[in-house]
């Protein structure tokens, strides 16, 4: 039973959903449709690709995720697919997808497909279900345009790593107001090198790194890896974006000494 | 694999959407249930109809609706199945099923079929489910109650086309704050006959019909008509309803010269 | 095909309740997943109680529920596997248990199966699933782990009863603002003896329970036994909560005479 995810900003008052649904349904009733979220911040295309670089591993190989974010195409944006690690992605190439995927993904197709409406403010009705379809019932993603090597390239915020200092960014806060930054549990390791480490943001450090939120008292902050590996600052049962005044993109540094 | 959607004002927040779920997933384990919207204004039904009228069509024929705002009955307002160009709708005639229809729908039972509690205050849960899961196994719309050619008439805002000019309403504003109208295509063409036309409201005048968005530069308005054939007005990548001030039921006039 | 729900506090706009589907689907394609709520209020596990208790009876027998709120294993909440009149339930041991059921479950079990994620702060991705997709293949609960007899006990506020009143307390207020009691009707009905009585609160008097809400006329004040059987305080067509002054764990009498 083919997999078909879903990621917009469309939220879930309207009916762009459903309708999105009601298409995916109509033409491949056996489908499984699991919405990653429609909550994104309207065109906030970073939000999207963080939301689904999270979610999208979870699922089986062979699932097929539509990012219904910015969709319009363009001369400057094109309607894209794109295969990755047994992955299938449609969507638009406004600079989501090289924010998706750490590496140049393993094949990426300029959508060539007709789409069956005279609209064309709703792709991911319109175009990227028909392409889904296709590749849930078999055909090779070369199959449904031109193959390239070309991706437009939106730069995401990468830590930079010194000798003695690591300097990352804050990339997402969540509903519990955690702080959810772009250092990972690898890059920390490489540059730890059994040093001891301070994590330093705003007038704040914490020099040590818990396993779980529960190992401070409730009302204080930890730092620790969440679920995807990425270094979280939060705080037990407390809303540490708001408490700590700590927003998306301030900057976070880990001093080794 | 029958499909069920609900529409409702229950929100997500609370018990109602998993007990009608539940229940249905207990009466008819195959059902694939699809929610259109629970985010509809408490108790708005024109708001509802609009959600939902634009969403069904989408769905394949035989799928079966239900329509949770303001179940009630009572000796005004009886509880209704519907059958209209290959789908069903179940819910209570308060005015809403005249909201959904251009024209009088193929056939209108009243439902006769006893619910299963004692509460009255739930009927999705108690009575539409039940009536859902007969015409999904098969049964016929007759076979639930009374054939009858009454509906509660609501009036739909329509708008009113003069010889130089049409005078539109505001439907709905959707979550990006676009402002969509119920002045459709087929109706401005046909009013058109090769002329030029201005699009007016409040202060506002706009010459040109786009495709897309873009077609405009971020934070212009911009005239097209949306996905599902309305005249939509709208800003790239802003809010065009608060900015413009324009809200529902406010006046849009297009002139022909 | 068996049912896994879902009850948590994650929010639809972040990446977790996706990344829990993701997880059951690449485990069992077949299963069918169904969101209770994710808009439970952060941490609030009275909250989340109430809303399972009032859903999960409509699901079929064989269910299974995960409870992904405050999973945090530590010496005092034990990670736990409950078997229920049928169904299953799946959460730390936090006091939610003790909440969710009347009487004493049927079967309490230690989970003892490993999760398979280093990281100790997404259980419901890394071990709860684990344990419900054991469940859905038929195995028995106890080869989940160790049988006990113990539950972390939180009390739930109960009603008192004495001769000539009832006085229960405010446990919910739903979306239209209506406010549900701990008074349920089993209760009302075995203390009346057929005696008259007044539903007292702040400085309201009730002296009748209504059948529907629209058995008052729209703003007012109604009394009914809500569709899970408990005392419910609303205004047809309005906001109780808010217009009363009426809020959760606030008291609420009956009175006898």
């Amino acid at each position: 039973m083919p997999i078909i995810t879903l990621t917009s900003d469309w939220g879930l008052k309207d009916h762009y959903v459903a309708a999105v649904k009601g298409t995916i349904l109509s033409n491949m009733p056996e489908a499984i449709v699991v919405d990653i979220s429609h909550d994104i911040p309207p065109f906030e295309i970073e939000q999207a690709a963080f939301v689904l670089r999270n979610a999208y591993p979870n699922f089986p190989k062979g699932s097929i995720h539509i990012l219904g974010i910015n969709t319009e195409e363009s001369d400057k944006f094109g309607h894209t697919v794109i295969e990755h690690e047994g992955h299938f992605f449609i969507g638009t190439d406004n600079g989501i997808f090289s924010l998706l995927f750490e590496l140049k993904p393993d094949k990426i197709v300029e959508l060539t497909i007709n789409q069956d409406s005279d609209y064309f403010t709703f792709s991911s009705r319109d175009r990227f279900v028909k392409a889904a379809v296709h590749l849930a019932r078999g055909k090779k993603i070369e199959e449904l345009g031109q193959l390239t090597n070309q991706l437009v390239e939106k730069s995401l915020l990468r830590p930079v790593i010194e000798e003695d200092v690591i300097k990352g960014h804050v990339m997402y806060i969540d509903v519990y107001e955690n702080i959810i930054t772009n250092i990972t549990e690898d890059i920390f390791k490489a540059a730890r090198k059994n040093r001891k480490f301070s994590i330093l943001f705003r007038s704040y450090e914490i020099r040590k790194i818990s396993r779980s939120y529960t190992d401070v008292a409730p009302g204080e902050i930890v730092a620790l890896f969440d679920s995807n590996g990425n270094l979280e600052v939060a705080m037990n049962q407390g809303n540490a974006s708001g408490l700590l005044g700590l927003d998306r993109k301030d900057m976070i540094r880990i001093e080794f000494s």
